[in-house]
């Protein structure tokens, strides 16, 4: 049986385990009975991770004697929606859910976002526990409390901080993730190492590739060093008043990327969040504030891994660097009308910016858009 | 200028004050102020009170230097639903809705819980004030942080616990209130004083009716008090882990009768209330915990000032009582397939009480429909 790296994200009573190994859906009814109010849950899924792994979830659950129902949903960022969570909602009123049931969210980023929503308005809030099944989920969304969904304004303008109970993330998930999706996922792994980690980013520089490839004993570092920066951030910061805001490098961009193109799935969020990183260093680098040959490394590393580093041609999108700046102005990040933008001082080295002239916004975006 | 009773309810860094005096709609400017976290506002309020009172307010607001804009909702329960949530939400994302700005509630209960969950959600949070101007909520719903909106489950399934940041109650607004909104909110006034307060429960048997005629230092007294109970429940268990659930004496019958209804106006919550309040004491009186005395003397003073307690004939409603146990087990009260209860031992002695057999609550609520 493999090893169990078990990370603590320390937030008083809302405290909980984030676990990483191998093979550990098979042991989720154990590793999740401790923290069940009722030996209750019912499992949320979406229809591309559903017939791969909730079978074996709900056996695991059943071994532990935990009575388990599930709801499987269309996969896709466009199910993170008000109409998908009101009916998510209703059918799980259907259910008689109970203030003691758990939900568990098995899937990426869009089920753990629309899950958790749904576990923090349900019945005024209730528990749940992420199993994330993508690199982005595990690396990033399914640690924190973040959940939200979208509206046509943009990304995650609704939502809530509603912290999980544990995160369990099986590394072997990540066999059948299709390429692109572990590519998406390693944008928001090489996030933590631009942060503030510059030694993870050069490991990631060595080590990408084989990553990707399948090398497992990567992916668990890969995946524990994030989970542990991330978790000492938002231990830090839950509600984002201050430093939590570093996460958002690269998604000030990203999001008006992905408004853009209508949520439509041409371009997933981490492939937006990788060229939204460039672009931040781009800006960083035109300010004066980052070397440019920093810049350089960043956009190197991405398309080495085979990420977009500038806005890719998508059928009926006609990137425009002013409804860009008009999709940032509707973002959540925007305080008395400035933007907030995520720069750096180098690699490992963001920092929050205000008062970022929209002009040089401007300027990066033309350089940017091809 | 007419004194201002301040109650404060201490919750930590979600404390807040709640003001309660005549006249204060026209001094609300000065009295929120010191509670923005940036001089912009966004009043939202419904068709019936906005033509009473938005002008006021607004003018009040202009007085202060906050730059203030509104949303106006169409009056009634039904508004308390996800497509209204929806649509008041992409309204104020429309309105470039910051995290800075406050949103405040001018209204009743419906506008109260919804505006309150809108805030809660949009941008994962951001400051609310509730103006309550009926009685029902300036006794009850605008203190507290219960939030949330109904489904076709039942009454507030979805919504969240948020805090608003100031309550305002203006007691010259209940002079516009319709009597039977006026002793829909008296429903819940008597319900403290039958929790846990029988000298005011006698005090309002003997000023109720001259409270209900107009008499303003008898609303006074009455909602200082109802608010001042509440807060101090509220300061002892916000999320309703414990005895907070005395506040839902009445509200097991209350919700189901009003699920029956369909929610369509033709019973006032605060009448359901009533009513629930009556067969609450009535199964107590039947279990042998409370003198049949003290369950007549609430039913005699709730008919006295006018209130019904036994469920009215209400065109297209043929009241049931296993339809009614049917809405009472998809409430949020339940735990493990049991429903919760309060009852009491007397007038002031609510209790928390789970495992009461079906049969007893259908018999009583045979006995209670004509």
């Amino acid at each position: 049986m493999s090893e169990i790296d078990t990370l603590h994200l320390a937030l008083g009573e809302r405290s909980y385990d984030i676990l990483v190994g191998g093979g550990l859906l098979d042991r989720a009814g154990e590793l999740a009975l401790p923290v069940l109010k009722s030996p209750g849950a019912i499992i949320v899924s979406d229809d591309n991770v559903a017939p791969l792994y909730l079978e074996r979830l709900r056996q695991s659950l059943a071994g532990a004697k935990i009575d388990c129902r599930d709801v499987v949903l269309p996969a896709g960022e466009q199910t993170k929606n008000f109409r998908h969570l009101e009916e998510l909602i209703n059918r799980l009123l259907d259910m008689k859910v109970e203030r003691g049931t758990t939900l568990i969210a098995l899937g990426g980023g869009v089920i753990g976002d629309l899950v958790g929503f749904a576990a923090s308005v349900i019945l005024r809030g209730i528990d749940f526990i992420q199993v994330p099944t993508t690199l982005l989920s595990q690396v990033d969304s399914s640690v924190g409390g973040k959940t939200g969904i979208d509206t046509r304004h943009g990304k995650n303008l609704v939502g809530a901080f509603h912290q999980p109970r544990l995160v369990i993330a099986d590394l072997e998930t990540l066999d059948s993730l299709p390429a692109a999706e572990l590519r998406a996922g390693y944008a928001e792994t090489a996030k933590y190492g631009l942060i503030n980690d510059a030694g993870f980013f050069a490991w990631l520089e060595d080590a990408g590739k084989s990553l990707l490839d399948g090398d497992i004993d990567a992916r668990r570092r890969a995946v524990t060093t994030s989970c542990r920066a991330k978790a000492d951030i938002v231990a830090e910061d839950e509600r984002e008043t201050g430093k939590r805001a570093l996460l958002n490098l690269g998604h000030t961009f990203g999001h008006a990327l992905e408004a853009e193109t209508g949520f439509c799935g041409a371009l997933l969020h981490g492939e937006a969040v990788a060229i939204g990183i460039v672009m931040a260093f781009e800006l960083s680098a035109r300010l004066g504030l980052c070397p440019p040959q920093d810049t350089a490394r960043v956009r190197a590393h991405y398309s080495e891994v085979g990420l977009p580093t500038d806005p890719p041609a998508i059928e009926g999108v006609d990137w425009n660097p002013d409804r860009l700046i008009g999709h940032m102005s509707a973002d959540k990040k925007v305080e008395a009308g400035a933007i907030t933008f995520i720069l750096a001082r180098g690699i490992g080295e963001a920092f929050i910016a205000r008062d970022i002239g929209l002009d040089d916004v401007r300027a990066v975006l033309e350089s940017c858009i091809i």
